[in-house]
């Protein structure tokens, strides 16, 4: 029997700090909860200077990763420079010596999860990745645990703070997205080169990762749809409301006659549901299980703590595993290797849903007959409409919420429209989840 | 290596139908998960002929609960016929015919949770609890592994879809208590005897099994405070809703200062969070951990699937350490036995807390000065105060919000109230969650 469980740290940022104040702090508690003491034994950062508001014993930073991959005290090794070719050499390294991983890195997962789930398979090590999604939500203990009796059917969750800022405060300050997006930088809430956050694809990483254990099956990340929020407007925002929606950035994925849709963009959800009150930095993950129905969990989807509230469960997880000889207990996909089953990825345009449109328009007798017109010929029904107060001859909008209609056929027939005359602007499109009534 | 895994069910009620659903349902998904087939080998029920509305192989049914006890095909012994002498005499003899156990037995849990955890450890035996609290929520494997990091601060709940039924169903349609109750009955929300429910009995359970894992502590049941809803008028719903608040039934313990607070109790919490848009029968659950913060689990809180799910999640995990050989992982408090802390259990009156308190009166000078008055000899202060139009000489209500204060301070400020003359009806009072302003 073991007397200790040997903990290295690769990568000392902002969760690495979390991760070694709940490590040290919580020491007691998780010897509690493990047995025996869980022991950071070794450091690894290019910076070794900076002061990270926590005293550690001399000799115990170092520069040099290799220090930790070779030690043989150290059972579990934690991943957390964050990139793709390094963290991956790391992560592969440290499995090949026999050593249990945990990452935070969803980027990574994202794009290369198959290559680090089968090298885990073969060398027999667990690998942790709770942090990966949603901060310090345990949805993907959930998913592989609590929940493992269900066949999930969806899910769906607002998965990035940063976007879900900007949203929460464009819908109650009515201030439009550049503003909103430049008083995040000032606060911290958004980084200087926010386009990872805003264009979806920190979300599509997230999305990507869900997807794949929620459905058993690889994912290409290429084949999710991401569309940001960067086009959302004020007008949209406050449409919506009227029409008893909040407009959050979701990451959707859906099992629909055995294929996979997964998707990334700004999403109306009916502002009654607990989900539209998920506001500011806030995460939230929706799912729908065959058995259990529907479950939502919602915290802290970043910050060093919570973060490092997800490591550091994933640690003791794996310590729990090394202590009783349980390596592998769970795959690191949730299904085992070989019963995965590639599903289909369907195209944006093959998924169906209800949709929000709105036209500006010269407003002249006949406009909204030729726009319903042109709807009716590609078998999109309208639920619902709305016209702002007539000006003759003026530019106004003129939103329709739809029935459920394919997305091949809604773009078709936008294209149609967008080039009729009285059209001033583009048309937009936000898709509406929801049951159709 | 095992090649399969053993079940038996005891209890062929409405959970239990729900559990046999899944098992068979899903028996492909289960072994994609686990690795081999977890097989549904022998069902025990005094009623061996009613349709549940499932096929079972002939022969699959005894009225016998021995041959599941001593089939020595069968692994996982799951309980679920409710109730206490029986329930724990069979769950103690599967322990000790080296069973793993799975229960979704709240009521015997809450009373005898420490009888049965320490015949768990001592027959080296996992035991599964997940659908004791919160039908199909992950709360239980939240709290023993995905915030396994976090020292838990507070854990508070609506964990009585009934109750929760009734409140929101008084909220919205502005009907009385036994008018809704009366509805939820026939709708089959209710049981014909509710009191178990509605006097937060149930919720107490659950609360002292939530407390129990939260801080590592055995818990005495009669320790709990309990109160219920049938005191809960429309008049103090409208007046919650006029403040900021919506009232539903929690449960709630906290650490203070080293110690527990736990209770069930009418609770006023601020309309704004998502908590107070869970509706009807759904369960949520939040909890403050010192590392995650805030985190909040939302869904069904009872029904044949819903806590289906939850049983059928506890046999995947048990199966997983079976066939590991990892059986003990987790001990059952999620603490190892010997490193729980038995920590005091506060009376009520030692707690704080804010007060609404709504005095009926017969309106004339001075009235609010005397209540006042009386109030500051107590070291209460006043946050708000509503009082209803003017109406000379008639019964009018007084509603006072209180900052911070004693309930041990409160009580004796209200006997004394209650005295005076002017008082036309005792003084109703509601806790209210939240920080003071």
């Amino acid at each position: 029997m073991k007397t200790s469980v040997g903990v290295g740290l690769i990568g000392f940022g902002t969760v690495g700090s979390g991760v070694v104040k709940i490590l040290l702090e919580n020491a007691g508690l998780i010897q509690r909860r493990v047995g025996v003491p869980v022991q950071l034994i070794r450091i690894a950062d290019l910076d070794v200077t900076r002061d990270r508001g926590v005293r550690l014993p001399d000799g115990m930073l170092t520069t040099d990763a290799r220090q930790i991959l070779t030690d043989p005290a150290i059972d579990i090794v934690i991943e957390l420079i964050g990139g793709y070719d390094t963290a991956k050499r790391i992560i592969l390294d440290a499995m090949a010596a026999g050593k249990q991983v945990v990452t935070a890195n969803k980027a990574l997962l994202a794009l290369h999860g198959e290559d680090i789930f089968a090298a885990a398979v073969r060398h027999g090590v667990d690998l942790g990745f709770e942090a990966s999604v949603g901060g310090g939500i345990p949805i993907i203990h959930a998913l592989t645990e609590g929940l493992a009796a269900n066949a999930i059917q969806s899910i769906y969750g607002i998965i990035n703070g940063t976007s879900n800022y900007i949203l929460s405060r464009m819908t109650h300050d009515k201030q439009g997205f550049e503003a909103v997006l430049a008083e995040a930088q000032r606060a911290g809430y958004a980084e200087a080169d926010p386009t990872f956050d805003v264009a979806g694809v920190d979300s599509a990483h997230k999305l990507a990762i869900l997807t794949n254990l929620a459905f058993g099956t690889p994912i290409n990340f290429k084949d999710l749809y991401t569309e940001g929020i960067t086009h959302i407007t004020q007008h949209d925002i406050a449409y919506a409301w009227e029409l008893g929606y909040t407009i959050k950035l979701l990451g959707i994925a859906k099992l629909v006659d055995g294929e996979i849709e997964a998707r990334v963009h700004p999403t109306m959800i009916a502002s009654s549901l607990p989900i539209a009150r998920v506001e500011g930095v806030y995460n939230a993950i929706q799912l729908v299980g065959d058995a259990v129905g529907d479950v939502m969990l919602y915290g802290r989807g970043a910050g060093d703590l919570p973060a490092g509230s997800a490591v550091v469960s994933d640690v003791i997880s794996l310590a729990r595993n090394l202590l009783k000889g349980a390596v592998g207990r769970i795959p690191p996909a949730s299904f085992q290797q070989n019963q995965r089953l590639p599903l289909r990825m369907r195209p944006i345009d093959e998924i169906s849903s209800l949709y929000y449109l709105r036209f500006m328009v010269v407003d002249r007798p006949g406009v909204l007959a030729q726009i319903a017109g042109v709807l009716g010929q590609f078998d999109i029904s309208i639920s619902s409409m709305l016209q702002q107060g007539r000006r003759a001859g003026q530019t106004v909008s003129i939103v329709i919420k739809t029935h459920m209609a394919r997305e091949r056929d809604v773009q078709a027939a936008l294209r149609e429209i967008n080039r009729m005359a009285f059209i001033s602007a583009p048309a937009v499109l936000i898709r509406v989840e929801g049951k159709d009534e």
